[in-house]
């Protein structure tokens, strides 16, 4: 499980940081990947990494800023291109069927997979025996959504070898005992099943912001993450720019990570204004309220480890 | 006056080719570029090159396929942000309009600068003093354009230091001289204008073809033209694949060179299954029939030359 930066810029594509795209990596545990915005040239980006379009089963918007969404067609229809055939389901505010359709419309892509445009509001927005996703609207220019992503704790496995060397039989008795039930077995004993299931293995919570000024729902989307993805588009002095243009600065975005008590942050979005150790300077500010902090660039791949 | 070369690929972007747009700059003569397509990723390549887009005065779409025109929001919305103000008029099929404005609409991008949009059909589409542009449709899966920029012949200039040494006094008379008329001066001279103007430079014609099959309206566009811009999608071998998706083999492109009795031919839109010394003999292929050929590769500038 990692997350992979294809794009880390802000507003407008520049020579080092391509616009925003985020892929979320969970090959071994789902064989497929969940794609955060997708900024133009996303799919160039891809060209560069060992990621495959085919494995692509969602795609998250935050909000509809160009600098998040015109790699979208593209992506798309390359996708088709190139043999992909599983369907795609598509998560964004209010506009993104209308703009992805009209796209794909006008341009005569026919996708040889179905696609399924989800427009969202707040709450729970997927879920299944592995994943849950959970949305909120954050403060931004345009409607935004930050998301939650909390993989589900997996039980222990059932201890056969030492099931064996009890000598308890297999049988469907092993499956009360792989649920922690209490069971009597046909010589009589009685036993626990918490003692032939190994510990259970917690469920890992990453969280990906859109733009935003600092707000509760960022914090609320946080709480505790493992990892929590922020943009820091201005840096620590630069507050009221930052209003302004609906953004963080660094410090804002540390503060959110503080008050949410998370196990890491990343910044992401940062302005073409600052490069090299300038952008380093970045991170040492973020530090100074929170750590640890990555400053994420472009195919930085970040692991999400249980902390 | 030069063609610039921002993508020469096919249908999907490659690590060596990205998908189609062509700069024609007139930077000397007009101090404008006009762009011809705007496939994903154009925006990223003009900032490899010394290309600003605030200079961008005319955007001409051949068709609406993908990679032809999912740069364009971007790249308009990019100029804008870096301080572009003056107007831009962009010229393609029916449906260009529907997909800018969707665009734009969507991701809330405000134009610093005002857009007109023209949906065009065949003949001239532009013409002022300098320049004339004329659109025909070609065969392609789509309606497809081809476009004939005819630069205006420039009539020579008064000499005027032949004016003085034959002593013909200044005056409103020199008018009617640089327009070649035959005058009477105040001393009872009679000289004709012929004699005092320096030789007309001939306009040049650049012909930039979209997408197509072989076609008459194909040939008719390049007639005589000093430079044509066509597809080779495909190598020699390649007749049936490249009928079955609407586009033309290198022989087919030389063939309306040939017929078009062209100064120059320079083969684009190259399939990425053609690399290295495979692209090489694209050329080869049509040189066999025509000749000179360029094969364009991205970032190549072509000087157009009156011949």
């Amino acid at each position: 499980m990692e997350l992979l930066f294809l794009g880390t810029g802000a507003g407008v594509p520049g020579k080092v940081r391509n616009v925003t795209s985020i892929a979320f990596k969970m090959l071994e545990e789902r064989g497929a990947i969940w794609l955060f915005d997708c900024g133009e040239a996303t799919q160039h980006q891809i060209l560069h990494t060992s990621l495959k379009p085919r494995r692509l089963e969602k795609i998250f918007i935050t909000h509809l800023h160009g600098d998040h969404i015109f790699g979208l067609p593209g992506l798309l229809g390359s996708r088709s291109f190139q043999g992909g055939e599983t369907p795609i389901t598509i998560y964004g505010p209010e506009g993104i069927a209308a703009y992805v359709h009209t796209s794909l419309t006008v341009s005569g892509t026919r996708l040889k997979y179905p696609i399924e445009i989800v427009e969202i509001s707040e709450g729970v927005i997927f879920e299944d025996s592995q994943m849950k996703v959970e949305a909120a609207v954050l403060d931004h220019a345009l409607p935004c959504f930050g998301y939650r992503m909390t993989e589900k704790d997996k039980s222990g496995v059932l201890l056969v070898d030492k099931l064996k060397a009890d000598k308890v039989p297999p049988g469907p008795i092993y499956k009360k005992i792989k649920n922690g039930e209490t069971v009597q077995l046909e010589d009589g004993r009685i036993i626990s099943g918490d003692q032939y299931v190994g510990p259970s293995q917690k469920g890992r919570v990453v969280t990906i912001l859109g733009d935003t000024r600092p707000c509760e729902n960022a914090v609320q989307l946080s709480l505790h993450a493992d990892l929590l993805v922020h943009e820091a588009t201005f840096n620590r002095e630069s507050v009221t720019m930052a209003h302004d243009y609906f953004h963080s600065t660094t410090a804002q975005a540390a503060m959110t990570a503080k008050k949410a008590e998370v196990k890491r942050l990343c910044l992401t979005h940062i302005s073409s204004r600052y490069n090299g150790e300038e952008a380093e300077q970045l991170r040492l500010e973020a530090e100074e309220i929170f750590s640890p902090v990555t400053l994420a660039h472009d195919f930085l791949e970040v692991p999400i480890v249980q902390s």
